[in-house]
């Protein structure tokens, strides 16, 4: 049975689900989740997933929502990108530390500086944002000092989390050369075998409504 | 072998960590953090944990930091507070929804409303996250409706992380009585045998600086 991603290109949080499959080798195909219409806040949204975001998984019976849940799905399944039964706590570690000081803020902080109209956008809140943003690149930054990847000495869950929004081009207030360690690690993904772009691996990206 | 918290009071994210331990009966004491005069941002904190946060445990030769990964240690040792086995995505599910919705955002918020000097609270940057937090307190109630825990019939890991923050006393935007399933819900966990208020379990609270 094909396994079903609801996702769309934008969402550097489907991102890390879709790149975890296609580089785990399962069957799967994305289904458009026509989020910038709002189709992931209707009701029958809602009713798989009671927190209104993409991704949503759906393998047979089983839905699962969450990037870093479909991400443990993915290496139970597979024993890929979980790292050694030694790691597993590290390799959590960074997948949380990515959803809650980095993932989450620069999911926000591009919405609001690409994709709110131009007069709608909350310069404070911009600017306050992206000195947060500074301070979370440049912990990832030195974490990379040394390190080819963020956990042992292959592609776990916590690189497939922690580089989804920085492969996007939209600006954010981050650029590769300020931090070598994230670029050089970031190059190291994108030359992984089967590797694709965010807007080549699932469907919606900006110019669908320029 | 007594585990070690390093934590202050004032963190919800901490008291993850500290409220599973204490509930869970391990042997365990708490180690001050001096969060409010930069503590943890020094080098030697650094070296333990380069993302400058707390907690962290240490048990033995063993360093975890990130609270959700605290709680999975926690589960793995004891087998408490991670769900039947069929429910470890759904406990999971709910922590990274924590990290990367509610708490991480309603930590940033009570910090810059009641740990600011009064002259340098971001006024455009509270509004708009309250704005947000209204959503992610909504998406909790809704879930909650006709519920006893966030996940099947006990605590889990997904309440110990959810309700953190929403303990304090101090103002962020959040009150009890507009969201009644939350309010019921966590009264069921403040009655929990043995359950403690952060400023009672760890060390260090606002009145210290008063």
């Amino acid at each position: 049975m094909t396994i079903k991603l609801h996702c769309f290109g934008e969402s550097g949080n489907a991102y890390k689900a879709a790149l975890a499959l296609e580089l785990s080798g399962l069957d799967w195909e994305p289904v458009f989740v026509d989020f910038f219409n709002g189709a992931n806040r209707t009701e029958a949204f809602r009713d798989i997933n009671v927190m209104a975001e993409a991704p949503v998984l759906t393998d047979g019976d089983l839905t699962l929502s969450q990037s870093g849940v479909i991400q443990q799905y993915i290496t139970d399944k597979t024993g890929k990108f979980g790292g050694r039964e030694t790691q597993k706590y590290e390799v959590l570690r960074w997948v949380l530390w990515d959803n809650h000081k980095m993932s989450s803020q620069v999911g926000m902080t591009r919405f609001l500086m690409n994709f709110l109209p131009e007069n709608k956008r909350p310069a404070e809140v911009i600017t306050f944002m992206q000195g947060r943003l500074r301070a979370a690149f440049t912990t990832l930054n030195t974490h990379l000092e040394g390190r080819d990847w963020i956990v042992g000495d292959g592609l776990t869950n916590a690189d497939l989390s922690c580089c989804s929004y920085l492969f996007y081009p939209e600006p954010f207030g981050f650029d590769r050369s300020d931090y070598p360690n994230i670029d050089a690690w970031l190059s190291r993904i994108s030359a992984t075998p089967g590797w694709k772009h965010p807007y080549d691996l699932m469907p919606g990206n900006p110019s669908d409504r320029a």
